[in-house]
């Protein structure tokens, strides 16, 4: 125990250092690598002849801005349907994200935006990290409640470099299409956080059940989370897209396919509920599932009723993996999936890419005209057939699941280091560890929780 | 008591039965008639000449996403103000809306958009969908509480349709103008509502009356609704008006009649409350009135003095309503009207059909120059005169208000199906008929709500 | 005791006569002044030859929208965080923000677009009376808890005024740049509302104590308002700017800002706090520091580098400023500054400014190319050098501190009325004094508070 004061005094420490390293390395990379795209610069974008209204800002940026929405009310308040975890969900969240802008900048921008020894950024760039964002918030949905915010940072450390890398091969190397990620956001994230969270395994953690449910109130914060990613998921899938008719008929599969889902989510869900009723974890999240399995197909021509087949299916799916599967994950896989990530994310994420693989298989001249160029470029330019096209989507698919595990897993070990301190069993779901919790002085009169705790137990 | 399990076990199967069964009708229905336009189709959009700038995309879907964001958190926290009753104000808000959204697509499409055997969708008609769902949930609010999923799936299914054909009557048979929807959405929604809930009269509410208050978290989740309703009003009244200063126009109105609404309503609750004391179902409610007033005439040149006056006006009656006019709605006229829509919705909503009225009796050409035709076609092609325009938008009103009670009366009617098994009038206001609600074990002990109560007090 | 029937009276007819005084004015003054601009009426619009593209709402309404979102749900909900003040946080808010909105049309149009006799408004007229708004309620968050409706509206009256004026000799006598307001609002609101704070000392507050801090849920609707602030800032400071690469730039450099800003305050909020643990008023408030400080130079050439330094400054001068200055501010300087406005407006706008003076100073022809005009007119045309430019920046500062100074303690003078009857130093932070609570009849009966307590106290 000579130890422990000292061993105290650097968890303590911990956060704040890694904080600060990792915003001093960022700040000194921006610096190095970082300029104003053409659009973005005085300069540059003066220099040419055009019009204002030409600037790609106005053709992106409310896009932009409700994405920024999704991620920081809609990922962080989702999660905060933990009774006892809503500062840690929605504070993480912001951390988290945070972090991942500015550092998938510079990983994305290596791949993507690199020219003259300069990474160049602007509203396409800002889109991009933000996507980056989602699918580390994904994978946080995971592990949720098992880890502290330093662990969280050095796996976003690691995500976000191989995000960018699995979104390189898959985009710039197998010219794979997938502008709303069911593949590099979705299934990506959910894989990475579930191989990790079975890395982290705990399998005493029904010592700390009575803090994993929800209460009234809790339950209404996740709903306004699950409603704000809701609305936005059209501008989510076609934030990327080629503009005019690319950006559109995006928007428009995805909100029908959310429609779909939301009616099979209710269907489902009361189906199988107690005496017929329904349940907040699969409105909340199952609903959802239209919006993540048409973000690969939503831009091609998959008609209106091709995205309420794909959203009816997702939502179906989803809830049942809430009810059956997420069980089976705990006790036969050993994975603990707090949010359920797997349901909305994974499964729907992976059916998104088959989806994806179908859709581009089916692609013709005639359904797409000239706008082919815009959608499968390496068809229309016949460098590909479509059943070309639609094999690469299938390998993007198995690439991202293996970069993903394979990452997922590296993860888990990282965040298994001994300095890290993980949690006692005992100790999950609770904001007390971290945050000063208002009111909480009575309640230690009681004896709850005690941070100092940590050290014995660790 | 033989049937009871059997009942029970129908009961159960009553929303997901419905829920598949409306889907499987609407996708078939989408299947054979619903297309792309020609700005959302790959091969439509490149075959003009056209620049990805003049997309209707562009012009549209900021405002669209604003739409969406007031039907779903607006119109859903809005309701979440009663103390057990959040979850299904909240989550029968999004079965509603997504249910809408799809029918209304057919049914407006059928009406607005039916070329070649197909209805063409895109931007334009997913705003519209909105619009429909507004109305469907204005509805909802006079008969929260006191009817279940299935009830009001069914109550949806019929309003889309007499809202189409409504709109139809308006827009395209008689030439009125009303953008915002003073009277295809809020005077329809209101008084559909309101017809129902008359004919779903309960005389032994008051059984439920302990649950039909707020408690002090309620009404902030309430106030959020508010607030998104608030500010997104200008986009919901210009997105689908004429482009260029015909929505810079419609959303500047709707702006300053919405901060006059909110100032005559905070003096209106202060002078008649309690020792002076402010109410917060007024500032919840009757502080929007100003966005439902000027739906029709925010369009037309009202002048921003007109539109403080208009919301002045629409936030005097509207509170002064909830104040004198809500009781009496119930015990003279049996009218339950759990949201107070007619303060909201109803007389604001006939006002501003006869402000429509008054504001187009005085255009001139002076005052709208070449404008006129963009909000007087007819006028400006001297088929009618402005008199006469006015004379047709107060038949419009006339048409609405028939429509709107000989619906909700059909809908009433519709919604007393005995195998529907509507509440008896002690359970009303509880989420716990219809979801699983944490904590709710240790609650049951004490006895307070069996779901098995229903079929014997059924 | 003879008067106190009247007393109670009259101040329960104060709020009420206030709004109606206040709307009539303003109403009439519109009448008389307020008039379309030529994008917004009928005629103008159509009689030059326009493109709809062309009209500047469509490059300037999903921006203003946004800041709608901030100033209603941002600052409404933010101020949500003490436990028993919520509906005053989110209602006042909501009249103070109406009645400004109206007021500061005028004010800043007589300054601003004042031809011919009238003011023209349109979408810029709208977004700078939003921004003045944020200037009323920056100041509102000093005295929060301790002022009631009636002297808020007072207050707003005032400041107005002094805004308007302020901002028109920095932007139009001193071309002085100040897009985002880190002068013209942060600063500007920030040390109006410690000013008069100051002037309305209450020596015996700690009587209040009890209500002073949050609750666990109080701390999550205030999350939601940090939130929308922190995804929406960017547009916030983009607003305004010029087309093109000017608003891209400054809504880039503000997205860094505030990546930087959310980092270092979690790093300073751990290191600072009780056993390592966060604060959740430091993430609330600290982590938008960095869209502050960035409210002056983030439509300059500020590199993406500059904006994540400025950001981590803001973030941790800010955190340090809560745990450090604000118990000093009230203990030395008897400045009680409820939501620590001087820690995330003062200070940061401050810094903001001064940052402002050092880019402009360092403005080369070279870095702005062509773009130099659209930034820096005076130095573009050669009529001030790019370091008279950063002394005029200086200068601004002043004239901001100065104005505010002067104005807050007029504005302490003014809300110390006697008539206007403030409240006892035990009753701050109460809704009970102001608003109808549900509940409250049962907690009466232990008797925690009585309206009736305020005559006889004050």
């Amino acid at each position: 125990m000579a130890g422990s004061p000292l061993r105290a005094a650097g968890r303590r420490l911990q956060l704040p250092l890694l904080c600060l390293l990792l915003q001093g390395a960022t700040a000194i990379l921006f610096a190095v690598f970082v300029r104003y795209n053409h659009e973005t610069d005085a300069a540059l974008w003066h220099w040419g002849n055009h019009s204002n209204a030409d600037n790609e800002f106005y053709f992106r940026y409310p896009s932009f801005q409700d994405v920024q929405a999704m991620v920081f009310v809609g990922f962080g308040l989702l999660m905060a349907f933990l009774q006892r975890y809503g500062f840690s969900s929605v504070g993480f969240t912001f951390l988290l994200a945070a972090f991942a802008l500015q550092w998938s900048t510079l990983v994305q921008g290596f791949f993507h935006s690199f020219h003259g020894g300069h990474i160049h950024v602007g509203i396409e760039s800002m889109i991009n990290a933000d996507f980056c964002a989602a699918a580390v918030l994904i994978s946080f949905g995971a592990i949720l409640g098992k880890t502290g915010p330093a662990q969280l940072l050095l796996m976003a450390l690691l995500e976000v470099v191989l995000f960018g890398v699995n979104e390189f091969v898959l985009l710039s190397l197998l010219g794979v299409k997938d502008a709303g990620g069911s593949m590099t956001i979705h299934t990506f994230g959910a894989y990475f956080g579930l191989v990790l969270s079975r890395v982290l395994y705990r399998p005493q953690l029904e010592k700390s059940k009575h803090r994993q449910g929800s209460v009234y109130h809790s339950d209404l914060f996740a709903m306004i989370g699950t409603i704000f990613l809701w609305i936005f998921w059209p501008s989510f899938n076609s934030a990327p897209t080629t503009l005019g008719d690319g950006q559109q008929r995006t928007a428009l599969n995805t909100y029908y396919s959310l429609t779909a889902s939301t009616l099979s989510t209710f269907a489902l869900s009361a189906l199988v509920g107690g005496d017929g009723r329904l349940d907040m974890v699969h409105i909340q999240n199952a609903a959802l599932a239209g919006g993540v399995v048409v973000g690969t197909s939503a831009e091609m021509m998959l008609t209106p009723f091709g995205a309420l087949v794909a959203g009816f299916l997702a939502g179906t799916v989803s809830t049942l993996g809430y009810k059956f599967f997420t069980p089976t994950l705990e006790s036969k896989f050993k994975v603990q999936d707090t949010c359920g990530v797997h349901n909305l994310h994974g499964m729907p994420g992976v059916l998104g890419a088959l989806l994806g693989v179908l859709v581009a298989g089916l692609a013709t001249h005639e359904a797409y005209g000239d706008g082919l160029e815009s959608v499968f470029p390496l068809v229309a330019e016949g460098q590909r057939s479509a059943t070309s096209q639609a094999v690469y989507q299938l390998f993007g698919l198995f690439v991202t699941l293996t970069f993903a595990s394979v990452g997922g897993g590296l993860g888990g070990l990282l965040l298994r280091l001994p300095f890290l301190g993980s949690l006692p069993d005992s100790q999950c779901y609770e904001d007390q560890i971290y945050w000063e919790v208002p009111g909480e002085h009575e309640e230690e009169a009681q004896g709850p929780l005690r941070v100092e705790e940590r050290d014995t137990q660790a």
